[in-house]
């Protein structure tokens, strides 16, 4: 069993409209948690012919998911609790976390007509073949139309959801609650300042980083039984869990921190990208396997939000699993995994080649240095699709003047441009969440830090233990009990302060390129 | 795609209550699919962790279906659909089908209190438990409380259900439509009689068959590689389907044929039990891969019955796959995944091994002479324990007793006797649909020579196109449609009929054995 502290938060059943709360929502995440798992099972073992039958399933869930939704009880319940819980003593901050959570999805529910809700998912899955189509051929004109119909329906969207600033900030809502748009601009600017910075410093320097030794011959078996060998050091639970391959890796979970499962996507020429997607989803894994069992089957089980999640995928990637401690502590899995090829690479010459810095076009394939500039791209062309007026034609000259100012390289085509990414196929919101991630990340990390000082002692001897239970026992119990403002601030002692990733960025790059030191 | 006749059969679209049905019935399929989805995961992927909150999940799922079987719309429509369909030439015969399948679902839904269900439900989980903990501690006396309690309930939900004969047909209806104990007794008792005169025959011969050439070393992955080329040379089809590995094979499929998994539990030093699996469960999977399109999303997809079902298993398995010409055919690709075992054996050597005959005490590793034996005994136990009046506690000593009767073996104690099979730890009626499967498929196999005078010499050819072609226009793509009794019947011309087993029986064994002619 996972190590559950008794201190862990739990609802005060004693208010039976709490346990009348409760049984809805039970109903309503384990349906929702076979719908997860019809997404798991699309993303690695259906076959290719039964997507049209499997659309149809879904959609038979989404309507009875609709109906439990808005039976008045539900309704009734919210309605009542929301006022009091916030009030009354009586009541635990779980309780608080569960009307707060779920009236967020009852209100998405309510507020937005089945009909639409039906013609988003309809778009979204054509919009979803026609971008693989154009991906494929190079032919954004053939996205073009779904993605002006994607853009029209988002903007209904969130003007029936409703915002206080800008449309577009109800869109950010609903992968990040609380946020903005004009909280993200003052957040994300100086994450931009010192991202543009370091790049020109490095590139300046004519410092270079070799990273032959991450290629080479890799047996997929192989890597997948170093995939499992890093989890476990982690502290994964594969009692709670699996592994599988996807074509792109992700992590879900079932409505419950009792099963919560990952994939990768080995590239057999090439160690690193099954490696940190392997630390990268694990770390998504570790919150989702680390919320209070209490929580199970309700809307609070795993992370608070998107840009939380992130922050702990980020927090074991980077900080982490891209540093001389943790490698010190982790290697012999990579030498026993690849023992010849490896014989001969020393622990720094391989970190530093996890480490290497090139401005490149995909997004996915980006550094620490260059990835927020990615995400920056994309920020400032979904602000202005949504709360402006930007034509949908006029996307890829944008996106490209937009790479050659911030990175310096412009793409030959849409293919490596514009059309990279699956998202925008689906919806707006969720970009923004990743370099929120890496700033939460960055803070944690330094929390962590002062916490244990001796940090890199520990992780040097092969311990992860004390990472985990620290960050256990400070967020991933709570779930979604806090929304991610809070939980930062008290996870870390402040709010969000992007700082933190300035102060990482600068002496980490710093000492990677061997670049005159400009702070302490 | 898979090939589809144009000549398919299809719904009466015209009447808007076919239209109004097939909407509810699309839904409750849908629901039904994803509960299957999350059952094949249960076995081949999930954690062992999640088994409760999975329960769970189940639990809320059959909870909805519920509701949605006993809507008022649904009954009605049956209600109004079920004289007509009959008599009204207007109405196609998927029509009919439709509506005598949905209502027996329905009646089952609505005769059985929804407390009854859910009571079923845990004592079967808490059943299977105390079984699986019986069974490995040999240790009776803990499963028997369950027993009782399952021979009880299912009493219940017999004299619920209702029946003409005998409390048993009730139970036995759910699996094979139509089908009564006395019935099975009459077409049961050649088959008795044969199995065990072949059995004394043999061992009165001396002769014996060697089995030692499918012992050895073979690696698991090997073995997948060669079942998916055996799959793919029945005609299997990998678009719409999926091999994994689960600790007993089984098929299932996700309500319509574009989506047919199968699994296979490979012996590292035993080539046979993954090499017949596969065979037996592509049997069951091409069955259901052949039902009509149209039929997809309705209780009509999928087999007949049980005993249908099992007779493609068995068909695929034994008078095909268990013959010297089919292996003529497909003795490469055992060839090619195990070279240096095989080079020095010869496809008759092989063939034989697969054929040998020994009484045991295992029913799932039966040859075909003892199979049947097995399963007898388990019928007449089954109607004692349900119409009559044995003790639980007798029941150890009453399998013993009919295994030395039947079989001549006695079990040196309970684990390898009466518990060795899963099913009583769920229900009662099932037993018997594997015996009427090697009744129907015998009688399958001698209709597929007649329609085809050179069986043999295209079998030898590798292939094995035309009977597959042949069985999904003559079976396959009818689905539920028809009755088993019936469909037996317009596949080959005669109700079902034990003589045909008792001949193949005769023949097949009177060959391998070398033992005197006594038919021709």
């Amino acid at each position: 069993m996972l190590k559950q502290d008794t201190m862990a938060p739990d609802f005060s059943y004693q208010d039976s409209r709490i346990r009348e709360l409760l049984d809805c929502v039970h109903e309503i995440a384990d349906l929702g948690a076979l719908g997860a798992l019809a997404e798991w099972d699309q993303n690695t073992s259906m076959p290719a012919g039964a997507g049209e039958v499997r659309g149809d399933q879904m959609a038979t869930l989404q309507g009875v998911l609709h109906e439990r939704w808005i039976a008045s009880k539900l309704g009734q319940l919210l309605e009542e609790l929301s006022n009091e819980v916030v009030k009354q003593d009586s009541f635990t901050d779980a309780d608080r976390g569960l009307v707060r959570e779920t009236r967020r999805a009852y209100d998405r529910a309510t507020k937005l007509p089945r009909k639409l809700v039906e013609e988003m998912a309809r778009v979204q899955a054509a919009s979803f073949e026609a971008w693989r189509r154009a991906r494929e051929n190079n032919d954004f004109p053939r996205f073009a139309p779904w993605l002006k119909r994607t853009v029209a329906l988002q903007r209904e969207i969130a003007d029936r959801l409703g915002y206080d600033e800008t449309r577009y900030d109800a869109l950010l809502d609903q992968f990040e609650p609380g946020m903005t748009a004009s909280k993200l601009d003052r957040l994300f600017a100086p994450i931009r300042e010192v991202s543009l910075t370091m790049l020109r410093r490095i590139q300046e320097s004519g410092h270079t980083v070799d990273d032959s030794c991450l290629k080479g011959e890799f047996p997929v078996e192989e890597q997948v039984i170093l995939s499992k060998r890093l989890l476990r050091g982690m502290g994964y639970d594969f009692s709670f869990g699996g592994i599988a391959e996807s074509p792109h890796p992700f992590t879900t979970s079932f409505g419950s921190p009792f099963d919560v499962r990952l994939t990768i996507h080995p590239d057999k020429h090439f160690i690193q990208p099954a490696v940190m997607a392997t630390i990268h989803e694990g770390g998504h894994a570790l919150y989702e396997q680390g919320s209070a069992q209490t929580l199970a089957r309700t809307v609070l089980a795993g992370g608070a939000s998107m840009g939380a999640h992130e922050s702990q995928s980020r927090l074991w990637e980077n900080p982490i699993g891209r540093s001389i401690p943790y490698w010190q502590g982790q290697y012999a899995a990579v030498l026993e995994a690849f023992p010849q090829h490896f014989a001969n690479v020393d622990i720094s010459t391989y970190v530093r080649a996890l480490n290497k810095v090139q401005p490149s076009l995909i997004r996915i394939e980006a550094d620490e240095v260059t990835y927020n500039l990615h995400i920056l791209i994309r920020f400032e062309l979904e602000k202005a699709l949504i709360n402006g007026d930007v034509a949908i034609e006029s996307l890829p000259g944008l996106w490209n003047a937009k790479y050659r100012e911030y990175l310096g390289v412009e793409p030959a085509n849409d293919a490596e441009g514009i059309l990279q990414d699956v998202h925008w196929s689906s919806g707006f919101g969720y970009f923004p969440t990743y370099t929120l991630g890496n700033l939460y990340a960055a803070q944690i990390f330094y929390a962590l830090h002062k916490a244990f000082p001796n940090f890199d002692e520990r992780l040097e001897s092969g311990d992860t233990s004390f990472i985990l239970n620290w960050l256990r026992e400070k967020m991933y119990v709570f779930g979604a009990i806090y929304q991610p403002g809070e939980l930062i601030k008290r996870v870390t002692g402040e709010p969000p302060n992007p700082e933190h990733f300035v102060r990482y960025l600068t002496n980490k790059f710093e000492a990677v390129y061997d670049l005159p030191k400009t702070t302490k």
